[in-house]
């Protein structure tokens, strides 16, 4: 799952709208190709703009269309919001990105095991920091912070569906099978597991 | 450098009031226990609250403190400053962290020579990408984005002084040297040298 998907459903704009033909932009643009050279891939073309970074482009969804909001109000509760989902998009995600991973296979000749052990690591590490922020403050509810969706379960969720693919136990992390639960009953998510969603690139 | 540092200076933050004592705190507050136990050290004590993740506290200050601004008014030109900040603290940092070093020594018995390759490997990788992005927009000012400094160059700087730490060859990024020059000439980021903060922990 990706959560850029689970952002753009949850405002309800149309994937076509949103990913139109990255790839024969690619062919045409210098500046696409540029960018894309130096491994820096756009990852969302909105707005007669070319976005990159997904917590950017969270925050560039939020700013432009406000309705449902994805962070609360309050600064404190932003900046809680903000650090659950920094935690995945941070600690968690770049670590296990497949150049990390390729790097680990070439350069450093790791066998699949190995590499298997390092991805399952971080996401143990980084669940073990979030399950012990939510589950120490009623400031959790339904959700990551209160009853409704944010960017820390836009980021959260697709991490987790990412762990249940690799076997990890999940056992240790309570509240997050619980709010991962609570997401699967939401249509913004289900549309935005990988098996549902063939337009996206 | 530390990018909390340089945002505090700019905003007119003394350290004192920010940085007060979190080690003390540490053996009384179960919380505060707890989430070290995790691996998520509390980096800023402010406004009567522990805030954790480098991205979150800076647009915390940036919302709580809004003068001088680190982001500017317009979405696209924010998600343009964001995403900048965002290949520092996402794709650099994050991978280049001391747990992540720790586990190549220690799990993967990497040698003392591979880890320096590892962390050059990324800074210059991430650096790769954003001088392509400094250099490619009229955007671009005396700073990453216009002439007045953002959390751009709150996070790029640090890690372009880390970078002469370790010796990586800047000759490919000058727009980068040049940001780096410009900084150097604001008291915030002098400030924020290492060798000139003595009470940060």
């Amino acid at each position: 799952m990706d959560c850029r998907c689970a952002a753009l459903n949850l405002k309800g704009i149309a994937y076509e709208d949103a990913f139109h033909h990255l790839r024969r932009g690619e062919q045409r643009d210098p500046a696409y190709q540029e960018l894309n050279r130096q491994g820096l891939v756009p990852t969302l073309e909105i707005d007669g703009k070319v976005l990159v970074q997904s917590l950017s482009i969270l925050d560039y969804l939020d700013e432009t269309r406000p309705d449902p909001p994805l962070l609360p109000a309050d600064p404190a509760a932003r900046a809680r919001v903000r650090a659950l989902a920094q935690i995945v998009a941070c600690d968690i995600h770049p670590i296990d990105n497949l150049r990390v991973l390729n790097y680990l296979r070439k350069t450093l000749h790791q066998p699949e095991d190995a590499i298997e052990r390092w991805y399952n690591a971080w996401i143990a590490d980084g669940f073990y920091a979030i399950e012990a922020m939510l589950a120490s403050t009623s400031e959790t509810g339904r959700f990551c912070h209160g009853d409704n969706i944010t960017i820390a379960d836009i980021c959260l969720i697709p991490q987790v569906v990412n762990a249940r693919n690799f076997d990890l136990d999940l056992t240790p992390f309570p509240t997050l099978q619980r709010i991962y639960e609570a997401a699967m009953e939401n249509p913004a998510f289900v549309k935005a597991m990988p098996s549902n969603q063939k337009d996206f690139e």
